[in-house]
């Protein structure tokens, strides 16, 4: 039997399970989301915020780190995943393989003075408010964070908090492990970056560019230097 | 023939047309969603905000201003609409007869000094950021905007900013008289908040009590002292 306390450790195990065919769907363009919209509206939110030095967090194959270093950004990947960390590094970047449980306990071991930290659907796990508020203790005081995730549009019902399996049907042949993941409502995302020490800047919807349907959501969030109930 | 050009005007003409009926059908608790959550979830915002002097714009037959005055909370409504205000005044309370028009010609015609302004499903028109940004200089430097709309998630496709027509269908057996009204999505809202310089607070998601779907948003936004573009 498995039951959601068992949803954290099968996550992890399928990003194990799934590096090789992960990197090769991200490499080939195989997701049609991401080619089609949610890399170019990532890249572009960073790229606004003209940062010093990106932490990319959840890198996986590293795609994000090195579209960045070819346009003169310094950015750091940082992923639980052994095998897409050794794939990352294969392919040029700086990278550091260390888990949210290792960034939450020590979050100084990729560094410090980000002036943005990028989490690119990166943040699947049902408790991130510690990794959020270890993070923010590395960042910069006008620090940013970035968040893509799923819109609330493109996930069916219910519209609730809770774990959801991906199954990667359409990410191409290759024999995938199903991953668990966790869906947060609209509300329930910016009440944990309130939570976490930020407040909400702006919210990019990018979307299909024929069909005009949200394909993502991405949050723009700043260090809070006020506390968590307060507004500019 | 009608185009796009006519919406405004049509807009204004339905809320005179179907003046009996709306005060009839928000009094009898007609309109579902209201009465399930919305009603209560506006009246629970403005209140955890502990204001001092409330703007109620867009405040058909006033229940709002009424239910605020009954918990000791002094609010102002005002209405474009001369029967709705004419209805609301019938019931008692502080009503003012301004069109959005008057608003952003002279706001202070209502007053000044506002520390809390609710728009509870009252922004109906395209353009509201003049109107807003007018509101904004009647409004305490500490002062909280509360707009209640429509869920993304509860309006059908297509997701984009767009006039539709409301028909009332559900509303009771009046004969009422069609309403354009203008859909934003989110990022629209947050845009058009923050260029009216506001910043984004908090937001709820008021939901069916048993089918857990979202029926309202609702953003509530502070007045920003630090331009369009800043965090906290």
């Amino acid at each position: 039997m498995t039951g959601p306390a068992d949803e954290p450790a099968r996550l992890l195990a399928s990003w194990h399970d799934n590096a090789a065919a992960w990197t090769a769907a991200v490499r080939s363009g195989a997701i049609e989301s991401r080619r089609l919209a949610t890399d170019a509206a990532i890249l572009a939110a960073v790229l606004d915020r003209r940062p010093r030095q990106v932490l990319d967090l959840g890198c996986g194959e590293g795609w994000l780190v090195r579209a960045l270093a070819q346009r003169g950004v310094a950015a750091l990947g940082v992923d639980g995943s052994a095998p897409l960390v050794e794939a990352a590094a294969r392919a040029g970047g700086s990278f550091a393989r260390l888990s949210y449980a290792e960034l939450v306990a020590a979050p100084e071991r990729c560094g410090a003075g980000f002036d943005l930290v990028v989490a690119n659907f990166a943040l699947l796990e049902e408790q991130i408010l510690p990794l959020l508020a270890a993070l923010r203790r590395i960042m910069t005081a006008n620090g940013f964070l970035l968040v893509q995730t799923l819109h609330p549009l493109a996930a069916g019902p219910p519209y609730e908090d809770g774990w959801r399996t991906e199954d990667f049907r359409g990410f191409g042949d290759a024999a995938w492990t199903p991953m668990p993941w966790y869906f947060r409502t609209l509300g329930s995302w910016l009440g944990v970056l309130r939570a976490a020490g930020f407040a909400l800047h702006d919210l990019r919807e990018p979307s299909h560019p024929k069909e005009g349907r949200p394909l993502s959501l991405l949050l723009e969030a700043c260090v809070s230097t006020q506390g968590d109930l307060s507004c500019p």
